[in-house]
């Protein structure tokens, strides 16, 4: 990435000493992501000079890379004529995409300098749900009829090709806007002139519908290796269709959900420095409270057992090992589980063999802990004697084994309720298995030490 | 996918009354795909049986969809001259793959059913590291020279394309092999038949070398949004390509590894269900014990209180929510700052931004967490009076401080050391502010109850 600082510097060396042509000649070669980059490091008045020397196929391809922040000074301080030049040149998808995201007056700007269609379709666009297949879709894609040539086909591909978002994959429709079939460029290509396109289709299409959620449609392109898939509306027609490059985003967005919620963060799409300190705050504060609360729980197990503390004191000090160690246990098995059904490798008919799995594991992994820590405890604290040592060591390996099955039982329990399994995670793990943990390790100490 | 299962019963059931002409016709108009997944169900011997129902292409990609235990009963089953069929129908990348999983006598058998050329080309990509751009790239991929006409480049790619990986991304290279530029199907297609290639082509191309890591090759097409990335090798000669759909595993595969490792899990590239017990066992142990002996730090934080627990033993019980607290602010901290790292929109540079921000958001969160438990206590656990509170509440709040800092810094500080920034994540952050976070509680007890 330093190759493209250097980049940089040398437009903004071009930029001081006013030689605009050459700038202006320069910028208009590169790539529009690179570009793109380059607009983020720019003050507000540089970004919208850059921006002006853009020819306007450019301008709104390295519009449609830019993030939202960007994009909206740049709406917001170009003409209206400029707006038009953009919105006729982007893909409606990466049009939608913005405006998604646009405060409400720059929506409108954007709206009042669109032709009546293109607005009916922004407008069709915006009201599917979000995350919606939808709302991923581009509507600019290759149609054919089945009754068409190769010859034919080629030539309305050659005609139309450069305003489609792909026409590596075309779909083949009837009479009444359905799908029936579809054909990659490469066939057609690879064929001979007359023959038609219906012979040479392939029928049975996957396709998803407007409001199928976007984690479905990721599943489809995973597991097929596909290039685009094509979404009908309800009644079976061909409106539009998604490509990989929109799901590499999905995948990304749908990972980093999930990860925010293992670490118990309500989930935000914003980029982290860009986030406002009070938002962070509030995306936070909600779980550590509940988790806290739930803490009570940890507090009076300890409370209840307060004599026993008192008359064996070193008992305490071994409190965090053995929550510790439960937790960490947990959150092992659990992150597996929610890990494994987000792949699709987990359903809800293994919980049997998952939760015998993980006692399994559990097992084995409780007695090579409890039997370290015996070591640990006899040498490196000879005061508190071998009955403690003892204690605290049956204790982790009893602890250990039914974490595992509590961190791998509640992610598929929230499956089965309909809650995302990635809630039941670390943070909510840990602090369910302290009390458990608790309760086990005073009984034992109860009944080995009173 | 209840609609696979009842075409998987079908197929089952025309197997059962011996329909075998039908049932083969049936099998190979089926999605590869969707066939690969049907294997999966099948017994060992009728996965045989089903297997050469297919006809060689079919039979070679459906091969390339299966999960590697079906691809070694397949390999180890069939003959020579079988073998031999499959090698020669699959793209080198799918064959590669199979072999790098599969076991010495396999691959001994695969080998010598290819011929020399193969052989050498096959050794040389078992030969490239691990997760690096040459063990992904396809050697299947159109080459053009920059004198062509159109009309001769696109003859050659209908000659040619039926046997490449994509033809959607043409390669323009010169007679020492070196990449000089890249040229999308569309252009050609769109372009004059007397159009030179040279003069359609983009010479700016980015491309990887064979030894880049994986992780940077997905960073890329993330940036650009492109289908297809040239490899070339030290001496810039171009030596394969990239494809999207490779790069959706490869960020799955990276995101794993990174959940895993950011619960104190060895990584492992196999499915849950699959991998044996004393294998899951042994990549939990090694972290399991680590942390175990760490939390070592925090049973002696406690033993060295004693006296001050012993007088006032209703602090004993707020010890696990107090750690609790600190570990899932400082797991919530270091997860944002991990994924953000991954993701490209957080790097070391900006440590003191992230520091600054998370301090104030430390601030806030934990005020408001240290007031809602001051509340909680008062009217929950009346016994414990004003100044026992008002310890819990204000170590509460300066905990989570803490922990915020801590869990910003360690995965910062990772990165600079060269150690991978997932393992600094809520298991070792735990543990590590454990320790702290009682210091800090004791401390302030010392001064306000003693």
């Amino acid at each position: 990435m330093e190759e493209m600082q250097t980049l940089f510097d040398h437009f903004n060396e071009l930029m001081d000493k006013g030689a605009y042509i050459q700038l202006k000649q320069e910028l208009n070669e590169e790539n529009a992501a690179d570009l793109a980059e380059y607009f983020e490091e720019l003050s507000a008045e540089k970004q919208l000079f850059i921006f002006r020397l853009l020819t306007k196929d450019m301008a709104a391809e390295v519009f449609s890379y830019m993030d939202s922040d960007t994009q909206e000074h740049i709406v917001h301080s170009i003409t209206d004529k400029e707006v038009r030049n953009i919105v006729d040149e982007m893909f409606l998808d990466d049009t939608v995409d913005f405006l998604e995201e646009a405060p409400a007056n720059l929506v409108k700007k954007v709206l009042r300098n669109t032709d009546a269609e293109t607005r009916a379709l922004i407008n069709r666009f915006l009201n599917y749900p979000e995350n919606s297949a939808g709302s991923l879709m581009t509507i600019e894609f290759v149609k054919l009829r089945g009754g068409m040539t190769v010859d034919v086909a080629m030539k309305q591909i050659k005609r139309t090709g450069m305003d489609k978002e792909t026409i590596y994959t075309c779909y083949v429709i009837d009479g009444q806007r359905k799908l029936i079939g579809v054909v990659p460029l490469r066939t057609l290509i690879c064929a001979k002139d007359e023959e038609l396109v219906q012979d040479l289709m392939e029928e049975d299409v996957v396709s998803v519908h407007t409001t199928d959620d976007q984690e479905e449609v990721a599943q489809i392109f995973k597991k097929y290796n596909w290039m685009a898939l094509p979404v009908t509306d309800l009644e079976n027609r061909l409106v539009g269709i998604i490509t990989v490059d929109d799901i590499v985003d999905v995948i990304e967005q749908e990972t980093t959900e999930d990860m925010e919620k293992m670490a118990a963060l309500l989930p935000s799409d914003e980029e982290y420095l860009k986030t406002p300190v009070l938002k962070l705050a509030r995306n936070r504060i909600v779980w550590l409270c509940v988790l806290m609360v739930s803490g009570t729980l940890s507090s009076l197990v300890i409370s209840h057992y307060q004599t026993l503390l008192a008359t064996v004191m070193a008992l305490s000090s071994f409190i965090t090992i053995i929550t510790g160690t439960g937790g960490n246990a947990g959150s092992q098995a659990s992150t597996m589980i929610i890990r494994g059904m987000a792949l699709g490798e987990i359903e809800v008919k293994d919980v049997l063999r998952v939760v015998w799995k993980e006692v399994r594991v559990g097992a084995l992994c409780g007695i090579a802990l409890g039997a370290v820590n015996m070591v640990r405890m006899t040498f490196f604290s000879p005061s508190t004697g071998f009955l403690v040592d003892f204690t605290v060591s049956i204790s982790m390996a009893a602890v250990v084994v039914l974490s595992k099955t509590i961190g791998c039982t509640l992610p598929i329990l929230a499956k089965i309720l309909k809650v995302d399994p990635a809630m039941m995670a670390g943070p909510l793990i840990s602090t369910l298995v302290d009390a458990v943990a608790l309760i086990i390790y005073f009984s034992i100490a109860t009944v080995l030490l009173m």
